[in-house]
């Protein structure tokens, strides 16, 4: 019999309304399950145990549509009452006041914070103690380790993310998850630990397309529904290999290559282009802005606790960011306004793109995250994208394939995601 | 004899360096001075009278150079173990553990914060207690009120104020101070309490050009300075008199038109510009998008203190934000681009944009912080203002003159600005 930790949220809330199963019981059986597994997992830097249970009694009282969701959310972003470590040492007693943004819209349609997720060290590299659900040796990618490895194991059916570079897609693919990132503005981000403004987005991690699309329209505060009647055949498709294509393993580009010869073969309208100049433009762009960007959000760790950091921050975003002036910074956005108008034009005729997640599956060992090189054009364009869990590597580890909607397209993409996964996966 | 809470930032700091005064009777005379002056002014909502003293017999062993300044910041920017309250009755134990990234990189630079001073409910309209320092009948504007009072009464040489609207420059003028509001994005927002983030700016409040580029400098952490050798003549100026010319008071009217005479017989170069429908476009595409934006960054109050909210910010910027969609708000940003652009082409062959601060002197009465209709434009396109406190109206109430440059050139502004104070006022 299927537990209710199991059950995506849009299943849960669907037995819920037809009095198979309580609110109570959902949350009961969430909050046993991460008893049970945190211990191997290590997805969590807090858990609540207490207050989800009478959050849930009271759940069952009121009995709203879309009520009362438990999800957990990466431990940079503020729930009133749970400390905000931001994966550092120094800030176990940093226990906000005031909710961030997302959190209280969340919490006002019912949903049940459970607990905060491991974030790598200030949503940068440096990787904290979760391991991937699928192979406790190897990384669940980061850094919103602990939110993807969380919706794997089935502790909690949503969770939130960051996604600045990779943040959301690659620890989603890793973990065998969806992960999703909106177009950039679509959620709110008040009381969440800038890593780079211009750049950050709030995601989710789910185990179903409806989910994510339940959460979204929670945060959106609006009522999108899917395109049932989409045909995937009226879809324009690009697939992008990207220049890191050759740095891809094996196993991801045959996956990814018979899921193209699928499509073409069901007459679905696919065209691979080459963005392999202004993808590795982006790259740049994207560097130098978050460096900069990222150097000033942190400098309150830069300047009160410098000797607590990891050398793989100090060395990394935060250097690439010290060589940067400000006038720099101020011509890069010119820059990059050509560079979207140069990628918005290449990319214009097509509705979704198609490309890896990341470069394979998740990395043997815990203490690299992995690269976020096939994600950096999309989160720096602002595009919603999203990561489905469409194959297995041969060491039986999952493998995302990655999919790229035009700007506030996202309805779209994710209408296009459930008939993907539907009839190609 | 001048006490020492009388000077600028700029001017202590040469007596320091000629051990003529020590940073520890520097602090010890400004908290003096807050001590006697705070009951009648109430520019702040929580003082410290201890930690700055021992912070100043610490600088006084160290003696950098432009080390050491006292500062205030608006209560909706954190500043750790100082409760963060925003203007609201409910935040009173929210005590941040994590300073905001420009106090972060202020502190870094041996900047002693004395205090964080009023702000509007939320940095909206709903006023605090503070008074005009110059008449305490009257408004000191808002939402940076205390701010601006705290700076005028001499109770702090510089302090940190934010503008979505005109919450700077407004009060800044009605209480007889500089307030300058830089380029968007010059200083970082890490740990300030987002009211329309695409717009928002960190900005500043002293009484000296040369206190505002000290503070400046520290925190675009790099080394600017003035073009002492700027001929005023080689300024093309614009004289916008804004389609709001019509509610200016007559006092202002008449001393910028006096001001615009004295800048032609002096030869300077100025000429009479027309953005009349542009600026209406501006207020109604600032209104929508600093609405949506406010309406999701305050979601924590919206949703858990409804009810102890003011009428004005659930009838106003609120309101505002409730009827706009998602799609609204993504659209409005295209409508931005092409804004800007017809602004710019506008502007471009002008170095400088001249403009009254205000629709007048400080309004009696406290309720109202009075209109920002004459800073909307400026904020929306990120451009770098400042007002400076040029001349007095007929009830002896400061009038300031606003003053616009292009994006990025806030170096040639304080220049400007520094030449107008000297050869004009």
């Amino acid at each position: 019999m299927t537990e209710p930790f199991e059950l995506t949220a849009t299943k849960a809330l669907e037995l819920i309304d037809k009095n198979k199963l309580s609110y109570f019981e959902w949350i009961e059986s969430c909050l046993g399950r991460i008893k049970i597994r945190e211990p191997f997992i290590k997805a969590f830097s807090y858990i609540d145990y207490t207050r989800p249970i009478e959050l849930a009694k009271k759940c069952d009282q009121i009995k709203k549509k879309n009520f009362g969701i438990p999800f957990a959310a990466k431990d940079i972003i503020d729930i009133e009452g749970m400390p905000t470590q931001m994966g550092t040492p120094f800030y176990s007693e940093n226990i906000p006041k005031r909710d961030a943004g997302s959190v209280a819209i969340a919490k006002h349609n019912g949903c049940i914070p459970i607990g905060k997720t491991v974030t790598t060290e200030l949503g940068h590299r440096h990787p904290g103690p979760t391991v991937n659900p699928h192979n406790y040796e190897h990384t669940p990618g980061g850094s919103s380790s602990g939110s993807a490895a969380a919706v794997a194991e089935n502790m909690v059916p949503i969770a939130f993310g960051t996604q600045t570079t990779g943040s959301v897609i690659r620890p989603a693919a890793y973990c065998g998850v969806i992960g999703y990132k909106p177009t950039y503005g679509d959620f709110d981000k008040s009381g969440i630990l800038p890593n780079s403004p211009s750049i950050d987005t709030l995601g989710l991690m789910a185990r179903s397309i409806e989910d994510i699309l339940i959460m979204r329209n929670i945060l959106i505060e609006e009522e999108c529904l899917l395109n049932e009647n989409l045909n995937i055949n009226n879809i324009r498709f690009a697939f992008v290999k990207t220049p890191y294509w050759n740095k891809v393993d094996d196993d991801t580009k045959v996956h990814l290559e018979n899921f193209i010869s699928n499509l073409i073969e069901s007459k679905v309208n696919v065209e691979e282009i080459d963005l392999n100049n202004l993808i590795l433009e982006s790259s740049e762009i994207h560097k130098k802005i978050s460096g900069y960007e990222f150097k000033r959000s942190i400098s309150a760790e830069r300047f009160h606790h410098y000797n607590e950091l990891s050398d793989i921050l100090r060395n990394g975003r935060l250097s690439d960011g010290e060589k940067m002036s400000l006038s720099d910074y101020h011509y890069l956005f010119d820059q990059l306004e050509r560079h979207k108008h140069m990628i918005n034009n290449k990319v214009s005729s097509y509705d979704c793109i198609i490309s890896p997640s990341a470069l394979g599956e998740a990395l043997n060992g815990l203490e690299y995250t992995g690269s976020p090189v096939l994600n950096t054009t999309w989160t720096l364009l602002g595009l919603p994208s999203i990561t489905l869990p469409m194959f297995k590597s041969k060491n039986n580890l999952p493998i995302g394939c990655q999919f790229i909607s035009k700007k506030a397209d996202d309805n779209n993409l994710l209408s296009i995601s459930k008939k993907i996964l539907l009839e190609f996966s």
